[in-house]
């Protein structure tokens, strides 16, 4: 056991601390700002601002482009693209580097490993047919148009897949989609040129081979962007999650990725990694709103003390360092097992964060809001912000219940078999 | 002791219920829709729909309005301006009628029982001279003009007025204000007119004498609404947040509420009942999400059955039933300990509500969001508004940690007392 | 509404009060030292010191004696064996008078009002014959002897009554009994003459008429204490629980309180009243506790100030302060709903203190341990039989759960059948 | 970063955890039953069992004895006394093998590394002078003597070392001692034959020199052990917690470990390993708990379900293993983090583990006693012990109040550091 980083994982994570410190920061400070004054002015929010562009080309200069593309698919994709010019890395070298991207909210798309590209961008590669490649997954590799994820529905529960009710049927040489998403991540952004879309092809084959993944260009006849939500009052901009609705949007059959059948077994190998990223973002961003509460908590005063000398608030700040703590420790392991054991091993562990994570950060960022007084439930400082992602995170990839159903499930299995054993012997 | 309501809180609140449920709510889902669209359309959200005014003019013709005026000040204005045609209402007779009014973010205002316009109204009844009442109490009472309330300050914190910064300086025959506030509830609406400031005056004076209350016509040369502020996303219109500046506003020196150094006596008078109202509506409003929550979990169905026998969720259903039925209690005998024993002996009493009562419904309405999926946490609920409103008055009037400051040392005084006694006895 | 205690129950509650703070709470602490002793000479603790009979005495003397005594059932045994020589005491004017009896844990004992005796004498008086009455309600009564329930069983889970595996077998004019019970509250007093036992007649009734309630000398052949239990460590003296067998225990069919069958009717009368009467007494527990932890916390000194003044300290004060404020209202009220509708109304009510107070009471008495460090945890403060009390209160008379799934339950039925409605409609 | 066990943690914590499985519970539970019985029979018992010399010998036989001697400190008495025959332990290897030591209370006596000898051989082999090593340390690895550890006092806050009264004071070539100390653990054992007692040498001395570790015989005259304390009901037998007093006992001077001053820095080496030993057996032990409720979750059954299958079970059951998962991982961080950086960059890591494991363990623990319904409170299982041992824990080597004030002093001096240099750069 060693708990030291590997040093490639130091060095990109150092870096990339670096970066986001001195580029992203300041940057993130302005665009807010600039997107609330767009609102108040009744012009469009939702566009591409060139600093983005800018930052991008820089952290690409950097070799800080893609680092998320997982270890074992970096052929020429690597070379071509980034990951610091070398192999990807494993998900428990990527950890600590998603973390420090976390610390910023446009961070992720910076260094073009911000979701739900990732998740699409290793479908991708992992799935895609030569020609998906060629014409999605390059632009994607090379930042110049980005994704959706056509899942959740608003009409029925999603975290139960057999609701599903959207379609895609194959008509011939042709696939038929019909349905309505919403929680589509990505459908914001003005450079969303393509979305995968996850619907029911057979209903009547076994539970595991009913839904299809089919690559939708967003701008093909029959699919709309309805609207744009908020999450507990954010838009996210500028990548946004939509709801968009499918009319009979006619696509060839070889746009379904992997074939007809195949959504569940490609979501399974999605899942694992992208809830690792989600969570080490998540960390990251706690961690940042830890700063500021520190930063707040002993320059401000009242009733003559820093806040910090006040009340349970030293206490507090312990128990947000002891929770964090855990929760980072948590997830590297769920990292490692995910590298060493693969993703059928590790349902259990990555339940666990994805229950664990998002439950902390809302906890440590509340207590940052509380110390930040009434400014930190409003538009000056990224908390409120910071806790909309948090507690939706405790939604979005399946809800707390469903991931406490899976880790129990594995729990009582081998003692209900036991107790069967023992019943079946009397 | 008896819990039975007396029979005019019962009628008033059953009143005020029925006419939410059938005017308001569905007012209220149409008026959200409205906003939200008029700000995409780059349209001033900050504008008063007519259907608000019929709405309003329907309850006064229903003798609901006004409710919120105190028992003992009824005189002429109960007469002409509301509470039902007979006297106020005592603050325990109030509150489920509060609570009632709470299941609606607009309800209030259409009752003319809105913060911080009844906090305002109280101040100008009880310590109003008569040009004061003349030209603000009446038009309030009357529901032609609404107020802003000053206090927060962005550079210091509040929470210890003695940090306050703003100042309203004697010279001569007039009183010269200069400050920046924030958080200055009321002050996006189209008919603000008018704002109780509260500034430093003598900051020489002992520390209860310092502060003065001053009537500022928001139309006066200097006064300044800089923006309005997001709570947790939302911006409550129509009425809002501002940040406000004043910049050498001169006033006639009469502007000042009761005469120079009186605003600690009058904050004192005005915060018992203003958190008692403010602590009902919460609960009616968490009642009104939990409703929705039980609504959702008999009719969503996930892998075979309602969400409701699904994992804990029966017991969450029931934590959350104890939790405000103990806050409802908890509220009901501090309103009944104001009015039988006045606000210096009921101390502890409202600062326990100020806590406990939030914090409650933070925790039910994150329940509720999280039955509702993501859903729950975007627009077509409201549900995340309900949350931001909760959450902010875990700031709001006083964060948590001085409110428990004030119940610890009511608690510890007469220990501390005892053991020196004992101590110097030694 | 009115929260003001009636002039008997605060008259009542302040003499109680006064009779525990100068003749129990000394006498408790000799008591508990004196049983310490005992055991560790190997002699045996389960003896009644004659002290508690002088107290009981002198409760007598003053009128304090069964006040559990119900509204309703006073008649001649009112007269005789007190209440304060007045009528019974509904269970609101009862509750403020537990709360103090629940300071000391022998308390109830000396005003005769301790559990189980209460209940047992509750179901005599109401269901018992004339003959059961003069053999051992009137004994009861005056304090000459004591009684044991004997429902729960070492085998099954006993939360659900239908897994009761007792007998009660009718056989001519005999009734057989069969069983092993544990948990049988009061076996251990040297005094304890008679129980009450619960079990299964007829196994194909209905479920809630298959069990009857026996009345059982404890000294019949075939009754045996087997051993008495410690509960978190604690023995109970003088009461005790007790795991008790019967084998073949004959007994003339007259000894069935009621008649056969009728358990469960007998049980639901019982249990509202009582679980009243055990959350009054964990709150005057709670709030003992919390006396010696406000003692404590400002006459230790560390770190150069009294406890009081670190950490946190404070604000954990405040919120136990909170806590059981809010535990009192929630019980004050559920005994008012008794008192007014009668028990099947108040079925969510009672079922929400059960849930909410033992476990109220477990967080505040440890915070009161924490503050007395490791002392807090020893034999030399009530707090850790303190703890044991409120903990085992979370299992006894029904756990947790089945209260919580009896509140959701409640809940739930009105929106089910609206939707079920819905749904039939469709 | 790696998080697979080395090969020898991996080994010897699976032939302990077989040993523990296979020898050591099923001599628990007669123990436990045999403890019991004795008391009620008014015999001794404090006394050894020859079945625990037995197993003790076949655990040396195993290579499983002092396993938890040190790195680094092996040299003669590694290669005569134990540690499988090899070197000591690093930190990180040796906590994966008291994890499993703890899934019994009475495994680590066994295995000869139990607290608090663990801690005293610890002192003895790295601060004793030859002279103390012949004659206590070689008996104590040969497990035939048994030591007490002598500091937190009944009169004063242990937690703040300043406030200790015992006395050690020199007189020519003696020290005499004076205290009275209580919570000596070990001190019930009938071979308890030294304690190390640390009390005040010069109290004018600077915070870090005044205190002074003394060798005390046990059978020296003046020393007595006055009572056996109690924790939660519990005696933990046969090691126990003791209050002694020493009465004018006169030792020569160099019974002072190390000379006359030096506790402080004695204690501080001490206290790191020590705490990782605590939190991992207490793992084990909630592991142990959590084993217990699983099965009885399978195999009880209500309501016509196995109790795992009733109300919010299942998700508590998964709380429990993301509970535990977490400490372990902290644990284990905390433990290589000691052995790579030493104590002094380990402190804050140190506390975390110290606050957080507790409390995990006693939530845990408590859960499982709820699954186990009131049996879970008596004797029959080991719960109501576990818990008693967890929740002191909180309050042992520190109460949780302090270690947060560790972390916290930790987290702020930078941040306040930074905001002095802003503010004199102003």
């Amino acid at each position: 056991m060693d708990f030291s980083l590997s040093p490639r994982a130091a060095d990109l994570s150092a870096r990339v601390r670096e970066f986001v410190d001195t580029h992203v920061e300041p940057l993130e400070a302005e665009l807010v700002a600039d997107v609330a004054a767009r609102r108040l002015r009744g012009e469009d929010p939702w566009r591409i601002d060139p600093r983005i562009e800018e930052a991008k080309a820089e952290a690409r200069r950097q070799g800080l482009w893609n680092l998320f593309l997982p270890a074992g698919h970096e052929g020429p994709y690597a070379e071509r693209f980034g990951t610091d010019g070398g192999a990807g890395l494993s998900n428990l070298d990527y950890a600590p580097v998603a973390e420090q991207m976390g610390r910023s909210f446009i961070a992720p798309l910076i260094f073009n490993s911000n979701a739900p590209d990732t998740g699409n961008m290793e479908v991708l590669l992992k799935y895609g047919s030569h020609a998906q490649k060629d014409r999605w997954l390059e632009p994607l590799l090379d930042g110049k148009v980005r994704s959706a994820f056509l899942m959740t529905e608003p009409g029925v529960a999603s975290s139960d897949a057999t609701n599903m009710q959207a379609r895609a049927e194959i008509d011939g040489d042709e696939v038929v989609l019909n349905g309505r998403k919403w929680w589509s991540s990505g459908a914001g952004h003005p450079d969303c040129k393509v979305g995968i879309y996850m619907a029911v092809t057979d209903p009547n084959a076994d539970r595991h081979h009913r839904h299809s993944m089919v690559v939708v260009p967003m701008d093909h006849p029959g699919v709309r962007v309805e609207r744009m939500l908020s999450t507990l009052g954010q838009y996210d901009e500028p990548l946004g999650h939509g709801e968009v609705t499918l009319t009979d949007v006619r696509l060839p059959v070889d746009h379904i990725i992997g074939g007809p059948g195949r959504a569940f077994e490609i979501a399974q190998g999605r899942l694992g990694p992208g809830r690792v990223h989600h969570c080490m973002r998540l960390i990251g961003l706690t961690e940042k709103c830890l700063d500021l509460a520190l930063q707040r908590s002993v320059s401000r005063v009242a009733f003559g003390k820093p806040l910090a000398q006040l009340g349970g608030n030293r206490e507090k700040f312990a128990e947000a360092r002891i929770k964090i703590n855990q929760a980072r420790l948590h997830v590297l392991h769920a990292a490692w097992k995910l590298d060493t054991f693969g993703s059928a091993a590790s349902l259990s562990e990555v339940s666990e964060i994805k229950v664990a994570v998002p439950r902390m950060a809302c906890e440590v960022i509340d207590f940052a809001i509380q110390i930040h007084g009434g400014g930190g439930t409003g538009p000056d400082f990224p908390l409120a912000a910071a806790y909309a992602g948090a507690r939706s995170l405790r939604l979005a990839d399946g809800p707390d219940e469903v991931h406490l159903g899976v880790v129990s499930r594995l729990m009582l299995a081998p003692y209900a078999k036991k107790a069967m054993a023992v019943g079946a012997a009397q």
